[in-house]
This record gives C-alpha cells, structure tokens and sequence, in this order.
C-alpha cells in the first residue's frame, strides 16, 4: 500500500479541452506521406512516456518497442512490405485492383522514424491477473499503447502511420528481438505532408464512413 | 473522390492542450468502484461517436457496440465473471492468493452502464485491405476504439472498468449477437467512487509500474 502517492486532486477537463480533444480524434490519420525532417528524439521519448500511461491487463505493462535506426535493417523491412503488398494486391480484380494499385499504403522510404511495437506474451509483471480467459489482453495492452502514442503525436503535429502489411516473422528476425516477443505493430513516423481529416481510403473512394449508430445494438 | 469535404485547416494543439491531454491519460483508470447514479444516455451516444473515430484498418470499421439494459442478461454476465474468478483466482497460493482475494476486480453490480464491444472478423468494409498478413488487426481496431472510449469518457469524469476475467463464448450466447463477431471486451461504465492517479493494483501492492526507458530497444 502506498496511499502517500495517491493524489485525490482529480483534474476537471473543460469543455474547452474536451472540444479540442474531440477534434485530436477527427484529425488523428494514418499517414503515408511524410516530410523527411528529423524528429527531435528527446520529443519522442516524450511521447513514448505517454503512451505507457495506457491500461494493461494486470499491469502487466508488456509494450516493448524497438527504435529501428539501422539503415540496413529499415531496408529489409521495405523489401518485406514490398513482397507482401504484392501479395496482397493480386487478390484484387478489375477496377478494385487499379484502385488498390494507385493506394500508397506505407510511408516507410521517407518516414525519419522506424519503430517495432512488440508485445511481451507472457511478462512477470502482473503476475498473470486477468488474462486467464482471454489470453488476447497482452496483445490488446499494447494496441492501445499504440493508440495513445498515436493521439499523443497527433497533439504535437507528427503522423504515424501503421504498417501492417509484413510478414511478421521476418520482422522479428530482420530486428533480432528475444522469441517470446510477437510483433505488434511496424510504425512510421514523420511530419505529414498533409493534414487531412479524412482518411485517405475515404478521400481515395476505397472505403466510406459507416454511420454510427447502426452498429449500436441493445439487448 | 471527395475533395470539396476535405478540410485542410489542420487544428494547432496548444502546450496547454498537450499538458492537459497528459494529465488525461495519468488519470484514466480501469474503474471497478463505481456510485450507482444513472449516465445520461445521450451522453454515452456521445462518447460512442467519439470512440468511432478510431483507426481500423483499411478502414473496415469493425467495432459493434452491445448496450446491455436487460436484469436477466446482466445478472448471467455476474455469474459468469463470479465463476471465471473462482477459477482464476484458485491458480495463486500463499499470500499471493489472499490479494487476490482482497482485489475488487469488476464494478458489474454497481455500474450503471454495461456495454459489450465485439469485433465483425470479416466485414464487408475495407475489401480485406491491410489484413491479409495481420489478420488480428480488425480486432486490435475495436481495441483502439475502446481506448479512444476510455478516454473520451475519463474527459466528462466518467469511469470505466474492462472485465476480462469471463468466459468470452458465453457472454456471446448470453447477449444472443451474430455467430461471426468476436467479443473484444465487456466493459462497466459509471461515476467512479474516488478518482486517482494509481491503477489499483499498484494501489494494492500486486504490480509496481516498470521503468519505460528499460522497454525501449534501438536496433
């Protein structure tokens, strides 16, 4: 126990603030067109901070992540999405394969930032709780870690752009992380060459919004 | 193709924004002591548009959202938790089991709100876009909604509590949804009884917070 920490001073957000952050989420992209200027790595150690203040199952706090700066190794990842991204294209036909042809769907050439999120599957940290019946949580710990990096970001004006198109296991070898790891996420990170606050699937014609309330059910 | 939507003057956060949105994620906490007064449901519709501005990829928009009214419904999902405890709970021994005992590890009978959020595994949006390599990603999309969720919830002053120790298949039959979503989390959601700035299980002893820069790697 250590109620000597505990501050009971609740902040109260304003309606100010809760506009504004509204407006975080409206304008939080995933981007694929980046400037090439550097990001100040003391800002994002910052933002890194921030992001491991999200919840984890048990507290089990197993976000790992890996600056990728080697010029080598961020090659070998291009090469991997390349090869998969052609993979993944030739399911399309007719028009739905030009279109997907036209979509520039990672950043990762230009992006002054590589970063590996790993999940550590079974952490000491926590000691297990909650995660008995729905093993997923460890995983899902770090989907939102991610989450608040990318809001965290967004608030100072940098894009991230999430990368999912890989083979996973050749990015755990390409990076050289112990075994029990298993890869989140592959993130570029940049200054975006344009905000938008729409998706780039919408603006693309690939996908549009869904209306809320019709994934609402009661029962 | 819908240029005339797209806005481009991209919002400027202020330092006194950023900080605030800190303070946001230090104090959102996984809330099992909730007071019993009633969310307005308006509001809670509110904070579900909100949630829904979350990254899915190849925008598939897989979150669906179960508000869950029903007596009958709800004491089942009390049973399941209480049984998928006892079992959890019967893996510690010595001492460690006695705090697991003394933890209070979901707000089910107060929360005024109960809400489901399950995943679409297959949805018609997205045309299968980023998910052929990473098919976990449309999960790990509603994971992200539930965190914009918390977030946007903890801004208004409400508390929310994910339980994760139930039997997942149940819930689903509980809660009578389609056979092709997955449940991602069954969540409490209320005014919690004392706000802080400490998860609980480091309030309790079971978890101290870890060091970030030890999970940070450069490769």
């Amino acid at each position: 126990m250590c109620e000597a920490h505990i501050s009971l001073n609740a902040p109260e957000f304003s309606l100010e603030f809760r506009e504004e952050f509204a407006a975080l989420l409206r304008w939080r992209r995933d981007v694929r067109h980046f400037k090439t200027d550097a990001v100040d790595p003391s800002l994002l150690d910052d933002l890194l901070r921030q992001a491991m203040l999200a919840p984890s199952v048990g507290f089990c706090q197993p976000w790992r992540w890996v600056k990728v700066n080697d010029a080598g190794r961020r090659a070998a990842i291009v090469e991997n999405f390349t090869a998969a991204n052609l993979a993944a294209g030739a399911r399309y036909e007719g028009e739905k394969a030009e279109q997907y042809w036209r979509l520039k769907l990672a950043g990762l050439v230009e992006a002054p930032v590589h970063l590996a999120v790993f999940a550590d599957l079974d952490p000491a940290e926590g000691g297990g709780l909650g995660r008995q019946t729905m093993p997923e949580t460890s995983r899902w710990s770090v989907v939102m870690a991610i989450h608040g990096l990318w809001l965290a970001a967004q608030a100072v004006g940098l894009g991230l752009g999430w990368v999912s198109i890989l083979d996973a296991s050749a990015v755990q070898t390409t990076l050289d992380v112990p075994g029990d790891w298993t890869l989140i996420a592959y993130l570029c990170m940049g200054w975006p060459a344009e905000p938008s606050d729409l998706p780039l699937l919408e603006r693309e014609g690939w996908q549009e919004r869904v209306a809320g309330a019709g994934l609402i059910l009661e029962r």
